[in-house]
């Protein structure tokens, strides 16, 4: 009989997160688990690596369960690389992150944490998987996504994801009615309008808060965001090869 | 006679950093400068924003010049966001991030808080270079990369950068001979094994540094790795739109 696969789990919500906790049981009914999470949230940290200080990383055990648990002090691409070449005996077959509590569909991967530590373990040559829901409250439903992602990692772990490509899952949030279903999309063409909330602090300096308004322009029906709005989980390949190829031709009309 | 244009001009390793200072300098030359950098080193932050916390942007003059310059608490994504959406009257013509103290080629990419400015400015709509050179040292000699930096922009506000597309552009770091030219490059194919530096702090806490190896298994000669090897400047167009196009077909295969 073939061994369990090892499966490498993280996130970028933290250790403690219900959305980490809920993947870790799916996880351990598949193979066997090692988790390395971030000790704190690190929602936005985008693909953030830490240079210039150190990394404390400690043995711990947040829930009960078969899975043995780290907790990192770095970011969530922290987590995956100290996990891969520090601490696990040998590269796992399969990395999954989140479920992250918001969405990162669309543009929101290149801001994501979660997207980011999937993307780490596929440089460095594991299949992984991003899972996010698009509700960011704490107590969010993780429940009813746990059958489609053990699905989709066993049917992972069975067909192989494509070389140098990680799945980008996101899940709809239904007030009613149920899943439709799941989707292969693309990235849909969105971006966030900013909005600064400036304020004036106790001692009279200004600051700002960060805020905004999602656009989508987007209205292909192949896209990530119309996947969930229509209430099916969207499944989009992401890449590490930035290279945009379709326009090297144009650039070498240029007179440089 | 046409107005000049405005250009915004950002960087990762902080405001006070002379990447950035020559940066400034051949921009003037070009525009209206408006300076919006890190208040400090921001290296390896990668496309992190701050959506937990506050943000400080002060008006301040760091060396002479006509630009006007803010010191930002945040990351490169976020200086660019304030700068965009809040600080300027109109939309930028030009974006440039940089000079980095370092190298950008290749997957350092995916890490770069230098290329992420840049990449933001081109979510935003707006046409962004990001510069790098490849030594990390403080005093490093930027003076012969100005005439490049110069011919590169013009070309860019001249051209047009295709829609959707930023430059990452890399210098290569010369001890005796000259810069043999410029080339449009793809990304290589490598990436970073890391080697963790395990020590024991004051109070018998273990704790990690992050270091590793960079390899490059990429044979190709359009590359941007071969090109700074053999003394070019690499130009890679790079795009957000993260979606593998190429594997679409082969996930509609998966049975979910």
């Amino acid at each position: 009989m073939k061994t369990k696969p090892l499966i490498l789990v993280t996130n970028d919500d933290g250790i403690t997160a219900p959305g980490l906790r809920s993947l870790i049981e799916v996880m351990n009914e598949i193979g066997e688990v090692v988790v390395v999470a971030p000790d704190s949230p690190q929602s936005g940290m985008g693909h953030a690596i830490t240079i210039n200080s150190t990394l404390y990383c400690d043995k711990i055990k947040v829930t009960d369960g078969p899975q043995l648990e780290y907790s990192c002090s770095g970011t969530p691409a922290d987590c995956v690389k100290l996990a891969i070449n520090e601490l696990l005996d040998k590269k796992p077959d399969l990395c999954v992150s989140g479920i992250n509590h918001g969405s990162n569909s669309s543009i929101n991967v290149i801001y994501s944490g979660t997207m980011s530590a999937a993307i780490e373990a596929g440089i460095e040559g594991v299949p992984a998987i991003g899972f996010s829901l698009l509700d960011f409250k704490w107590n969010a439903n993780f429940k009813p996504l746990k059958e489609y992602i053990k699905k989709i990692s066993l049917e992972a772990l069975k067909k192989g994801i494509p070389k140098d490509v990680v799945l980008n899952v996101n899940f709809p949030l239904l007030k009613n009615g149920k899943i439709k279903g799941m989707k292969i999309c693309r990235q849909a063409r969105a971006y966030w309008v900013e909005e600064f909330d400036k304020r004036t602090n106790p001692m009279g300096r200004e600051y700002y808060w960060l805020t905004g308004t999602f656009i989508n322009e987007d209205k292909g029906e192949d896209t990530d965001e119309w996947a969930l709005n229509k209430g099916y989980i969207s499944i989009v390949p992401t890449q590490f090869d930035l290279t945009a190829h379709h326009s090297l031709q144009q650039l070498n009309t240029w007179s440089l």
